[in-house]
């Protein structure tokens, strides 16, 4: 398995405090790579024109960094690019974005429904994004048996596109045979201890988020 | 008109800095109900079950509010709940979220795909989102001329459903006849200064998202 972890260039307040300890090699995307960088890890590549750079943080980048792609394709994003060049490129297996939540929401939302985009349906249930405290995964219709993370409390099913069929099963709230044409968050259901969740539908691209209050959190979330 | 705000119980660290100063009356859902007691705003009413608050919290809350309504249905969340009565029960004529934004993202998603609900489409060109860097709208199928905020910068054009024939003229990145089955978002389009940008299409529901660097902010975003 080749896994590879992408920075993204959202917020570093909303990175996961233990990215660095991430299983795989890192790739940067636009200001990720500097960040990347900084925290001593050289990317096995890099996507970006890096155009918000200062000059010596642009130097630093291309005397680190042995490969770099700018992009060619103004429909496609830097992190479609990266994910594209991941998968296909550097047969990545599985790809964990970072630092792709918060700040911008048109970035954001870009980042979110990439998994949707039809060139990637081969790629969608190998997909991950974490944050400080989100941790979220995609799927293309089938039968999924989910599991709790270790401190993850909530457990959120999302259908980003139009669904069919969507049964959750095992879990605090079960939902039987629901279909829509719009996207819906069943936010907020939680699993039940020692116990695997069911899901399944039969069309659509569905995010599984599973959630928590950060440590020592007792306010708002 | 009849404007009305409602302060969601997402993080505190997202709201617009001037949001005290927003014109309308306030509802409170949930937590963000104790929020605007903290501010010295008595809200017009207040939705949620509060037991995420302490008992003096709690108190605080039924002495000051004189319109509390507890959910009585569990798939419509607080937000639903609190947007249903604020147009149907209160005839607001415009509302717009604050605190919606940020934390959980299984809450958040379910914010943002509130306005697509069937169920809201009378509503939906009637709903706005704000937080510290971003202004969201949302919009049923038509033809739109958008004009710019005072220091935004940014614009997304971001279909959250399936959408036909969209049409971006006048922005720095036009956009022709595009249609699509996933959600997808056009992100860091740019107004072209002194001129409004023309949006249409002829299904789906589209968010429209100006957006902005904080100010100060040289780095990611």
């Amino acid at each position: 398995m080749t896994r590879l972890n992408l920075l993204v260039g959202g917020p570093q307040s909303q990175y996961p405090s233990d990215w660095k300890k991430l299983p795989g090699a890192w790739v940067g995307v636009d200001r990720g790579t500097l960040h990347l960088l900084e925290a001593g890890i050289t990317p096995l590549f890099a996507v970006g024109d890096f155009d918000s750079l200062t000059t010596p943080e642009h130097q630093l980048v291309v005397n680190q960094v042995a490969e770099i792609h700018a992009k060619a394709d103004m429909d496609e994003t830097d992190t479609d690019m990266a994910v594209r060049l991941a998968f296909v490129e550097h047969q990545a297996t599985e790809i964990c974005l970072v630092g792709a939540t918060g700040g911008r929401i048109d970035h954001f939302l870009s980042n979110l429904f990439m998994p949707t985009q039809p060139r990637f349906a081969t790629y969608t249930n190998h997909i991950t994004m974490i944050d400080a405290e989100n941790f979220i995964q995609f799927y293309q219709p089938g039968h999924y048996q989910l599991t709790a993370l270790p401190d993850y409390r909530y457990l959120g099913i999302v259908p980003l596109t139009a669904v069919t069929h969507l049964e959750i099963q095992g879990a605090k709230y079960p939902l039987h045979d629901w279909s829509s044409a719009m996207p819906f968050s069943w936010a907020s259901n939680e699993f039940i201890p020692g116990q695997p969740t069911q899901v399944s539908w039969t069309t659509g691209v569905v995010a599984v988020i599973q959630s928590r209050d950060l440590r020592g959190q007792q306010l708002d979330n």
